[in-house]
């Protein structure tokens, strides 16, 4: 964000450092187990990386993340990109790629409006996660744009037994766009096949905030995947500095040994206000949020923006005999010093009913996190 | 150091570029225990970070080390500064904070006069070691600085237990302070209540060098530890190039069953002459050790700074049944090619007594180190 | 490669970001079996890192590599350089060094002719890998270099025990060297004494690329080592865009118990041809590869290089009871959309035949990897 772009001498390559530091705090309480009423630190992220071009064409990103004291490579590739017309263009890029799955899912740790991605981003998802190593194509007009890619692992050192592949693809279209309004109409899918080193489905989801690792909703153990694919819907927009988005996704888990498929199913229900006249941050390109524009910077004496924010958000695991299900209420303040430096407030009110694992029966619990976060 | 500050073109932001290379090489004789005489080689420190401020009131810094082959993140903090009068003013910092704690304590690992710190530095620390995530102010006057921090744990995986909490605080004094002598009156301390998941309270502590790690002065076995508070107080300051720095610190550990605390105690004396006219770098800003503003720099065809140094060092477990007791001698020379580039010669005469592990009984021996590093 | 160099103000300072992104993907058919027989993605190389100079004397260079999704130091030295006389110059590096180690093996990952180094570069080595710390003094002459090196262990944690110790040496010479053509011998060797941390010597050797892991050729168990000895020699050099290299190299075991050494021997042949009327990319300095001046780079509209490849290796592992041998035969094309922009494609006809694992008796098969790679 704030960081020079760095241009050798003929203006040919650019370069541009990046990163960013989150740092949390997290407090639940009101659980009746005691191994959930927890306070904890944390770093959600802390990256450290780099963007550049070579002339108009090429580009390429490379950023590792060390929030939990050991390196997490997240973004790494290289990338081409062209015109089709004066109004759509396309990239392809090959390396560890981001999935573009879910409007929560696509947008960056740093500019989430909650602390945490609701539970269709984080429990509709691929096996292997956030990222895989392939390649993806994208195209973008002036108020649509369409991916699709397909992917192996993420990275790592197993170089002995076969990759799950991904094939997955998103798009989003806005009908309408004007100035101070917007509506976001979007859906995704992926298909994995899952490489038989690859074949444990046992899941369990937080839903109390992601510095809270006790309050989750869990599958119990699920063993013999063969393959899953899900999908998902987004449906939102803007008037003025209110938007809401609803979010629902579903996935298929086909397992061995002639039993029946197991569904995952996720929704969310978000909204939030901008006090002090600024727009949502929506990225009309990427059909994710961005990070505002803040109209009246506390750098410059200025008393920063302030959003107001709300989301219930629902998970349903119980198509296994062992899986369990769970909702969460979050209300929240989000304070902006200025577009790239935040100071975020979640409260959250949670519910979980488990079948399996330490933390069975119907629970509740209230957990309060806050954030303070600089993008660079 | 030497490396260039990136500011943006409208100059609110700037952008700096961290990093120190230690290379180290130890060898050790004359102990009775083949296993202690050792030869190895490594870095005590590779580093690679930056450091950037947003206008005249927030900054940010973000380091990792790589020193074993493996990422330890170090600072990784956003801060905001302001004046409170012409004197004084403060900062506050949240995020993963280096401890404001005893005088090579607070000293950075590129700047220290010995090839490793002291045992007061080493041994009279919290559980959780020399970083914790949380929050810390300081206030700064002309000839003064105090400093007071919270935190938990530092910055780990583990989000499933409580955080440990440490309070602490440290304030420095310079009653007098003329061009070319200083006296300096320091003192600190911290308060720890440990979390249910880190009550062990086993510890042992290097006195032969850092690359030496079977010279260990150890405690034996402790577990069940409830809390623990530490202080200390440090003494000195210089006239010309000669520099004297006297250091005390005790730990008390509370443990659960009803058993007596265990007290630990560490002193050291030590010393430095300049025999090339720089003055010690001694930063009256924080009470610390920084880098010499060195007269002659080889890069300028010159001799560049020596400094001869001497420290004597004592560390006392034996308050434990099987805790040891342990002191170290050391002579050193520090060549400064210039203000961040450097040589390091190390002898150490040390002598451990342990009660508990492999190497038992009075021993001693002889330590020589050496180091050539960089900061940049 | 393309990153701008930084400089301070005084000119004194340079600073110069580095990294590459070398993402591969690898597909194996033809082996009798099935766990050879996968498809996988990976990460080549993934690393960050810089350089820089102090004056004209000083330089520092810092490198991780997180290709395996954890981090990796590679290089981290200090270093001093001067001149002799106006046509011979030398400098001293310490830190953690790349082994100067055949010819393949002195070539940067980024810049090897083919996806994977040859046997001689990846069989006939210390045991302690690619890297060291310690010291290496080089001395450069118009048409020879030469370099002597003294190392511990490489990076790590591990400081209770010795480390071993490696000395080793490489020259290079071009006897024939014109505008357009190039003679290279060149020789090397090192020896190596085990710490009695370190005496196992198995080793797995990859035939097919190294992003199939199960297909290897290898020793057996083998325990007991107490040193190493390895040397071998290089011939080759070019004629307009054709060059011709050809390896080999032997590496001894000492065994404890009384056993006879264990011999190593690995050769290999290789070739390529530019077809775009580039020179190969010949680093007289080095004796190594380097990175292609492309005559007509993508960038510019243009066709960018392209170059055939072509390389037959052979190892030998048979002195052991247990041990096996292999071949692969690689067929290769190389296009470089510019000077540090790659697309790389390799089909490999391999052969093993192992007497211990999970892989015996004669194999066959055949490997077809992809790399897009850029270094900037």
């Amino acid at each position: 964000a704030g960081l020079p772009v760095f241009r050798s001498a003929d203006g040919v390559f650019t370069y541009k450092p990046r990163g960013r530091i989150l740092v949390d705090v997290s407090s639940t309480m009101g659980s009746k187990y005691g191994g959930r009423n927890t306070t904890t630190t944390g770093m959600r992220a802390l990256r450290l990386g780099l963007e550049g071009g070579v002339g108009p064409h090429f580009f390429y990103q490379f950023e590792s993340d060390f929030s939990e004291n050991e390196v997490d490579i997240v973004t790494a590739f290289l990338g081409y990109r062209n015109k089709i017309s004066s109004k759509v263009d396309y990239d392809v890029r090959a390396g560890h790629l981001f999935n573009d799955r879910a409007f929560e899912g696509s947008t960056g740790s740093d500019s989430t409006p909650f602390l945490e991605r609701g539970v269709v981003s984080t429990a509709i998802i691929p096996q292997r996660g956030f990222y895989g190593i392939g390649i993806m194509g994208r195209m973008f007009g002036p108020n649509w744009h369409a991916s699709l890619s397909v992917t192996g692992d993420r990275v790592d050192g197993e170089q002995a037994t076969n990759d799950s592949r991904t094939f997955s693809g998103r798009a989003h279209w806005n009908p309408i766009r004007t100035d101070r309004s917007l509506l976001h109409v979007g859906g995704w899918f992926f298909d994995e096949a899952l490489s038989s080193a690859a074949t444990t489905l046992t899941r369990s989801t937080v839903i109390g905030g992601r510095f809270n690792g006790a309050v989750r909703v869990t599958t119990g153990e699920l063993l013999g995947g063969r393959s899953t694919t899900g999908y998902g819907a987004e449906l939102g927009g803007y008037v003025g500095g209110l938007w809401v988005m609803g979010e629902a996704g579903r996935r298929i888990a086909r397992l061995d040994g002639g039993r029946p498929s197991f569904e995952s199913k996720a929704w969310s229900l978000s909204s939030g206000l901008f006090l002090t006249g600024e727009l949502p941050p929506y990225n009309p390109r990427l059909g994710s949020f961005g990070q505002p524009n803040v109209l009246d910077p506390v750098l410059d004496g200025g008393l920063g923006a302030i959003e107001l924010t709300a989301r219930y958000e629902n998970l349903d695991y119980t198509d296994l005999v062992l899986g369990g299900d769970g909702w969460a209420a979050t209300l929240g303040v989000n304070w902006y010093l200025n577009s790239f430096t935040r100071i975020q407030l979640n409260g959250i009110q949670w519910h979980t009913n488990n079948r399996a694992g330490t933390y069975t029966g119907g629970d509740d619990g209230q957990t309060v996190s806050a954030r303070v976060g600089v993008t660079f």
